[in-house]
């Protein structure tokens, strides 16, 4: 019986949409920015802090200046890593607790071993992604296809760098679904779909 | 309106099994050795030496030999060429005729400029697949991870050589299906669902 829905997915594709919808359409709990306040609480931090040293966000002093920062010989805990825990913890226990959405955060990774997941990766076109995003977000700056080249880079080097696999790669997930081809409602019909129909 | 499923395929993953029954499903012509069939009566040539040139078969007069072959510079018309040729015409011919299931042949790739196409590239797990090919075609004096990998490594050469692509990268697919994690059947409906819903 498949309980658990993770959703690793490129920035723009609509993966956190799909996710929060599905989760609503199945009245069941949908995990994304949430585990971050979450974990924040546990370890005391300020969630302004975690969210630097999470997944999609950091300046010079982020994750990856973290880690690179760990390497070095007098083996100081880094901040990246320390968040890193404390959110695979909580993946865990929110899995545990029962049905869920989770978005991000590595979740089909950290699951890997449970066998009541289904996991999905959100891709789209670099176009269809680059209007998105201004759409959702508004425009900054920032040209949309460079905002797009550097979430995603950060995202598979995150990836990477807690999981040792390839960011994206099919091979990892389940179903992998073009939400650009298929449209942000199509996808969210097959997921609710399999979530109810899948032994 | 979608009218066209293309599926491309890891050996051993379904693909094939998965293509002929959807078709079946939505009463729609189903193509694959077919096409084999049909491009070997244009050309005047046997259904064998057709085979020999394609996709899936050969040996040392195989398509990749002949391919290298044409690039001497006499410049000798090569057979893995004219049957390329051949089979992109009909498969574009058979696009045109109507609805329909095409199994391999690149069909996603010849049939790239269509807006009615549903792109699906099916994978499993490599036990999966291991155990699925002893089943269906029966053992042989090679083991089945090694024919795995030999397949796989051909079409992969197949495709790239005539599509400039990388065989089994999500972004030339609307969907990427694992028929090892989902079943056969759950393959199957997500698809015939898919080609009735989707606009």
């Amino acid at each position: 019986m498949k309980r658990i829905i993770t959703i690793s997915r490129q920035f723009g594709s609509g993966g956190r949409t799909i996710g929060a919808e599905v989760a609503k359409k199945l009245g069941i709990p949908y995990y994304n920015h949430d585990i971050i306040a979450r974990a924040s609480e546990k370890i005391g931090l300020s969630p302004e802090y975690i969210e630097k040293n999470s997944e999609d966000k950091g300046s010079a002093s982020n994750w990856f200046g973290n880690a690179m920062a760990a390497m070095n010989p007098i083996g100081t805990i880094n901040n990246g890593d320390l968040v890193w825990a404390t959110q695979k913890k909580i993946v865990e226990q929110v899995a545990a607790e029962g049905p869920c959405v989770i978005v991000g955060r590595c979740a089909d990774y950290i699951l890997k071993d449970r066998d009541d997941v289904i996991k999905v990766f959100v891709y789209a076109p670099k176009a269809f992604r680059a209007n998105r995003i201004v759409e959702i977000y508004g425009a900054t700056d920032e040209m949309p296809e460079k905002r797009l080249k550097r979430m995603d880079k950060r995202r598979a080097a995150y990836y990477r760098y807690y999981t040792d696999m390839e960011w994206g790669e099919a091979k990892n997930y389940d179903l992998c679904l073009n939400s650009g081809a298929l449209g942000i409602e199509k996808c969210e019909d097959i997921l609710v779909d399999l979530y109810k129909t899948m032994k």
